[in-house]
């Protein structure tokens, strides 16, 4: 049984406002509230009905109703618990390999996607800029299917690692060179830019490389989507490693 | 000033049933009926409010208020715009380069970003199975960018086309080889499964190729969704093509 401040309490964290006042965030479901446990982000409580049984935690779970689940989730089916968590604090970006960065990337979508591939593709630091979607965000964090834990995600001046960096800087551009052409080395910055306008000329100035994705001869199609792109550059940028 | 009814049709062809009974779909937002006129789908008739303006098409138009063009839209913000469209009959497959095949996709936005994957790398034909997501549902249009006047989508038994194709024929899955380490030829059919339980045993078995896109060693990610994994083969698919 929880009472109706609790819910309120939860169901204000699906906001970003409060989840930065109070430096907690919400997460939901067993397969991304079991990949939070075993990682260390460290958990607050767990929300969850009879059916949810886990026994790697000694976090306090507060038994509730389906009902009262569903009263606090932001899913249309919620799914047996929910948690909330410390926000963790970032770690210092590494400059030994190679780190993505997000230039206003607004879609939740599309940055839960993206930071499923870092994990798959062994990119361990996301930079983001201060106005790119949140990662703690509830759709961003159901699209990154649990790769949230396993992900250093940073927010801050994307132009100002740009300038300090000391490493190869890269940008996804249509107007870019072959990534097909391109040897790229063991460590760099791979920028992405905004799902309408690309990346800002503030940090365009800033690039060593563009580099664009060909498109067939012939197609008339204007773009790819950020993800989808983000997907074929990480792996040349793996396919490069593994090769050499 | 548009009727009760026409509005309720309007409404009607969001749900596949009716699309299918009556040979009509809808799209919406300016620069997707800009595609689809500028393609061989032949229009039916559109809705527009008065700050619509196409010179291309002698296509009957009802000039409708801002709250019409509301209540008869699948988008919550309508751009202006919404065509009803003959649902086209597609083309035979063709057999001379690459065809992509899903088996039971079932994201409409998957299917979407597929397609407007599909048009990018130049893939023309796109064949799915008949339970995979209606690429003429609204959510699919909209993820399609346009590209959907350009890929030629047939649904049909991929089992019988594995079959009879006479193609080296590949399908995902992360048990397969490299698709780095692999050469992969001028033409054949690349198989992308659902995005729970992959590809099909029936599929499966008629394959020559399983092929897979490494993770990053000691990456503990379990997948990729399926649309960034169509991204990153079908990039491979074109990079061997084009250094060929």
């Amino acid at each position: 049984m929880v009472v109706k401040n609790q819910i309120k309490f939860i169901k204000s964290l699906h906001q970003k406002k409060y989840r930065t006042q109070h430096g907690l965030f919400v997460a939901e479901g067993v397969k991304l509230i079991g990949e939070l446990l075993d990682s260390d982000i460290s958990p607050k409580e767990l929300y969850a009905t009879d059916e949810y049984t886990d026994a790697r935690t000694d976090v306090p779970i507060h038994r509730i109703s389906n009902s009262e689940l569903v009263r606090m989730s932001s899913l249309k089916s919620p799914n047996k618990v929910l948690g909330v968590f410390y926000i963790p604090t970032p770690e210092p970006l590494d400059f030994s390999g190679w780190i993505l960065a997000l230039d206003r990337v607004q879609d939740p979508g599309n940055l839960g996607t993206i930071i499923r591939l870092c994990d798959w593709f062994g990119i361990g630091h996301l930079l983001c800029s201060t106005d790119t979607a949140d990662c703690y965000n509830p759709k961003v964090l159901q699209a990154t299917m649990g790769s949230i834990a396993r992900v250093n995600v940073v927010y801050g001046s994307v132009e100002s690692v740009l300038r300090e960096c000391g490493l190869p800087t890269y940008g996804a551009s249509v107007e870019g060179q072959s990534v097909y052409d391109l040897d790229l080395p063991d460590s760099g910055i791979l920028v992405m830019g905004n799902e309408s306008s690309g990346i800002s000329a503030g940090i365009t100035n800033l690039l060593d490389f563009a580099v664009a994705i060909p498109s067939y001869s012939g197609s008339k199609a204007e773009s790819l989507n950020v993800a989808t792109a983000t997907a074929v550059l990480l792996s040349e940028i793996r396919r490069n490693t593994i090769q050499k």
